[in-house]
């Protein structure tokens, strides 16, 4: 954050900022969600979409759409469309996951899986998907089009490489980048560069939108791995080492095992490979990412993607806007700075 | 059958007949299936889908593009995408079908959730829903795009309200004809319809080849209800009852309820509402739905969708591919008739 702010910006996040800024914009995001999560007759669906889309989620994505279309100077009625499209993406995704990883919360409440049960999760999640796909066909943008259907692909084959890579020691960082492209990275790259295509911005700021959306997507995501391991569960909402017990080979233990000697090699083999988890085993990983400097590294990593989406923003027009995206890139790593 | 017919059509089955006649695009259908199911990283991906996609299906529903885009003139590439589309969307909601009711079997092979697990067959179905939609988006076509969008939202909430309304005795037939739609009809007629788009047929032609798709796909999912109450299970590969036993409420079933006495619903309260089945239940529910004609008018109303089927298909240009389709509707009712 600069010296310049004023008052208000100093203690409003930068988040914050952004959705006081779009509030007509995020209105009408809502009611077209609402609109559209509606079922004459299977009052199931909007039971269940309304228990995740009414959690008080930050809504990131649908702003991010709305605030690059408004960056770029757009005045029609779509970039709504399209913020309310990578809202029920991200909603669909969220309702799966929970399925594949058998979570019983989110966002401190229980999830949708637990409440009603796998079949409505997973069944409510295809009426998602199924849902933003119309609400994206009304653009009539085959441009954008072709981003999301992209997107989508790399989100669930991210999801599916994850289940197959998350515990196995071959995972190097291209393919642990590539799990978190899927994860999020995939969604907020989507999010900022149709806002942009929408509003048929020149192709160098559409890149731009998109480097922004993916750095910032790897960047959260970067910390958030991070903070597993040395993070306070007050702050994060999670326990130190809980991608350590769930086997999770994130980038900490990723740059460990690249550097690891035998007898390392063999306790990662052992604790996340076989599962084979005992007592101090925690510590133990803990001091070896220590020892290897891997938390410094992965910090170094997550401050490079957030300065590199703050760098994207440079080649947008200069517009309010412009400041709350790079203070939100900032926002990303502070609990990491 | 028609007393015209040629010997070699009256030892193939129609849909073999239609099979043989597109065999260059569906080679390249195929072709295209495999390509795009790859994964470079994330081999669960073909593994699953090959378990499904080669499990030596009859293929129909992308033979219906194939075939409505030939009738109405088409030369150009794009239905080959568009039928691959449609095989995806097929894939991807069998897996997805398979975690929902929890099956061990499909085709007589062991399902993929239970040959891996339901996590992949959750994430493999993503991945092939966004990959159809890769293919769909590649075709330039809006038009396709809005169809085959509004038909994946059918078919969700289909799912979505067979989930709530398979028990209820409040289903009445018009439930029962969405359910079906979501089930089995919205897919033959968006493959239908899109073929004729694609092909940019005249609008009443559109109209007939969706009714064709909409009018086959209910008749088959009728008789399919139909046989679970007298079918042999040499010839379905069901066991006469397992709709009974797993508490559906079909078509036989609703129409009894509609005509049942205080003691007969009370019944029907028992065995579907509250699953509280007995020794004798089954011999007793069949017993009531011939006591009130529900099967033959179950009947009446398959042949009446088949024959609604044949007298779209009028409306199309004179084709050989016109005879197979009528054929085809035929032979869907044939094993009631």
């Amino acid at each position: 954050m600069t010296a310049q702010m004023s008052l208000d910006q100093a203690t409003t996040k930068p988040h914050e900022q952004l959705a006081n800024h779009l509030t007509s914009g995020m209105e009408a995001v809502n009611t077209l969600i609402r609109t559209r999560m509606a079922s004459k007759h299977a009052p199931r669906i909007p039971e269940v979409t309304a228990h995740l889309v009414e959690a008080g989620g930050k809504r990131l994505r649908p702003m991010l759409t709305l605030a690059a279309a408004e960056l770029c100077g757009y005045d029609g009625p779509f970039h709504v469309h399209l913020a309310a499209t990578v809202e029920f993406i991200h909603t669909a995704t969220l309702l799966h996951d929970d399925v594949v990883d058998e979570s019983a919360q989110r966002r401190g409440r229980p999830t949708a899986n637990l409440l009603w049960d796998n079949k409505s999760s997973v069944l409510v999640g295809d009426y998602l998907f199924s849902r933003s796909f119309q609400l994206m066909v009304e653009t009539g943008n085959l441009r954008v089009l072709d981003i999301l259907a992209n997107a989508s692909a790399t989100i669930a084959e991210g999801e599916v490489l994850q289940l197959t890579a998350a515990q196995d020691l071959k995972t190097d960082e291209s393919i642990y980048l590539q799990v978190v492209r899927g994860k999020t990275a995939a969604l907020f790259s989507a999010a900022t560069e149709v806002g942009g295509v929408i509003a048929g911005a020149p192709e160098d700021q559409v890149k731009a939108l998109f480097d922004y959306g993916d750095s910032l997507g790897v960047a959260f995501q970067i910390v958030d791995d991070l903070l597993d391991y040395q993070g306070d569960s007050g702050s994060t909402g999670k326990n130190v080492g809980d991608d350590f017990r769930e086997r999770k080979l994130t980038l900490p233990v990723i740059k460990a095992v690249a550097a690891a000697d035998a007898e390392e090699r063999a306790f990662w083999t052992r604790t996340i490979e076989r599962g084979k988890q005992e007592e101090g085993d925690l510590e133990h990983a803990i001091s070896l990412l220590h020892k290897h400097g891997t938390l410094e590294a992965t910090r170094l990593d997550a401050l490079a993607y957030a300065a590199h989406a703050k760098q994207a923003m440079a080649k947008l027009p200069d517009h309010p806007i412009r400041q709350m995206l790079s203070d939100i890139a900032d926002y990303v790593v502070a609990r990491i700075t």
